[in-house]
């Protein structure tokens, strides 16, 4: 592997039981260079947790990535595993801040790989502006894990403005997506298949909170609610937004904005692209006067220049989601019945 | 398994890939107890995230649990991930306040484990007064896994009389261990050799913060270091502290407080008691002049009754832990060189 900076020098090759011991290969592994890539003042104090200054409301998130595989167009578990988190904190409306770190590694994972993941987290996070200030290694029998899980728990600042919650969404919302849709499932599907493409499909996996500070900024409690669309994709979480909030969705299929290519790959494969993963992409319900303005806004910004009104909440067939055809049929898009592509994320 | 509570009733008997899907499968998991056994305000909002207040100062800590067995006399991986992040908050000199909790389940674990292992969860949390409020969970093929990885990130509210870090401790500080050691790396070690004793020996895994508490309530900024002696054990925090704090440290070895049973197991096996794991012993470094008053304290305290002072900080050999043996001998206490016990915590 490439790496796009130089690895420390260490002793192994490979990670071993003893680099989770706790003892002297923890703190090698640890000291020759994990801290200082990460290096900031709380994670420096090396104390079993952080310290923290933590004013007004703070919204706290939990994520576990068990991705296969682990490398992918577009990132790897590193970069995911960051995007992932400051997504869930953007979905609460809060700008992220701070994140611990917590990895379990299998027996024999190529240090290579470990340290390309780490630089992986380190770009993202500071793509992302927030800090690894905790963490935590773990090592598992060869055969007892799969290369590398990673946690990611995330602390953010709510915005001021935010006021985001199924409690806030009425009948004639409109409905908005961040972007075009199931690239994240099909990149990791094509990669997994073995597949090629004229040119490649990459994955998603962006940071959203730019986006969402955006929104909030300029039309606050006119946002009402926000999610990403991950496992399970679109289809999922207008799903349970309808059944917490007790009122209906419509979709309409001609709006959906999906790439021609990942199209494609959808249809030979047999997936429905609005189950398919994404991470990069939310839905956003806002007031109906305010809709248009938020395409905008959103438009303007990289990695939402897609976005576009999808539909709208409706007070007719509460907790169900309906799509509208092109030629005019409805469907109730129902909740995701088994497992349709597993270790997406 | 005998349960402690009736589980629901669910339509597998074991954990399947759909489980981790996050579409139906995941929330019928969720929806048929698991939120309603940990019930509170945050968790029931059902976001991707929980919107808290925090004030003041905030410690911030992550572990994730591999253990093997899952079960062991004295608990089970469910209890020990909250004691665990429990009371490395505790260590900080923090209130437990609020917990994430992520689990990675391995295809095929049976729901009577997860369900049992929920239910020790609960009972940890409300024992030690702390709430989850928010979570993941994530299914992976049979075979990528270990049956359940549980990882625990908590929020503490920070003592206002603490002033804990390594920088506080001076030359003279007395060394105090909070209880006796060695039982929990034993007690797993027991079930995994299928030795059998006269009484069975048990986990030391609790909650901690009660005791820290009431030592920072009464002698507050003279309480300089707190750490918890888990994975690698006494001798590798020992060691830890050591060099951070650029000092050196001497311990009795006559003065360490060891179960004879346990003492007699390590020395079957041949293992050495200062590097077994605890989940239930921390070591404080205090002021001279108030250690006698915090052994005093602790030693009233279910938990700590064998708190004991087992040495004390050093000008001399800085960087380096020296044990003084009963017959007047003394030897370096290097950190574990690799790994003496895997999958402890």
């Amino acid at each position: 592997m490439q790496l796009s900076c130089p690895m420390p020098k260490l002793d192994f090759d490979f990670i071993t039981l003893g680099h989770g011991s706790g003892g002297l290969l923890t703190h090698q592994l640890l000291e020759s260079g994990v801290f200082k890539l990460l290096a900031n003042e709380a994670l420096d104090a090396q104390h079993d947790g952080a310290v923290l200054s933590l004013t007004g409301k703070t919204a706290f998130t939990t994520d576990s990535f068990v991705i296969s595989p682990l490398f992918f167009p577009g990132g790897n578990i590193g970069s995911l595993a960051v995007h992932g988190t400051v997504n869930d904190l953007a979905m609460c409306g809060a700008l992220p801040e701070y994140l611990s770190l917590a990895f379990i590694l299998e027996e024999g994972l190529p240090m290579t790989a470990f340290w390309e993941i780490l630089l992986s987290i380190k770009a993202a996070c500071e793509a992302a502006g927030v800090k690894v200030v905790t963490g935590d290694t773990k090592v598992v029998e060869k055969g007892k894990g799969d290369k590398i899980f990673i946690n990611t728990t995330g602390l953010g600042k709510v915005h001021p403005q935010a006021r985001i919650g199924s409690q806030y969404i009425q009948p004639g919302d409109k409905i908005i997506l961040s972007n075009a849709i199931a690239a994240h499932g099909i990149a990791i599907m094509s990669v997994r298949e073995g597949l090629q493409f004229e040119s490649e499909i990459k994955s998603d996996s962006r940071s959203l909170h730019i986006q969402v500070k955006s929104l909030l900024d300029q039309i606050g409690p006119d946002l009402h609610l926000l999610r990403d669309a991950t496992r399970g994709g679109v289809a999922t979480v207008l799903n349970e937004i309808a059944r917490s909030a007790r009122l209906g969705i419509q979709i309409a299929q001609a709006q959906l904005p999906l790439d021609p290519q990942v199209a494609g790959v959808c249809e030979i494969l047999g997936l429905d692209p609005l189950y398919v993963a994404n991470e990069g992409v939310f839905v956003a319900f806002v007031a109906s006067h305010r809709a248009e303005e938020c395409v905008h806004i959103l438009q303007a910004q990289a990695g939402s220049e897609a976005a576009v009104i999808v539909g709208e909440v409706v007070a007719e067939h509460p907790q169900k989601v309906v799509l509208r055809s092109g030629i005019g049929g409805r469907r109730v898009v129902s909740l995701l019945p088994g497992e349709q592509l597993p270790r997406i994320c």
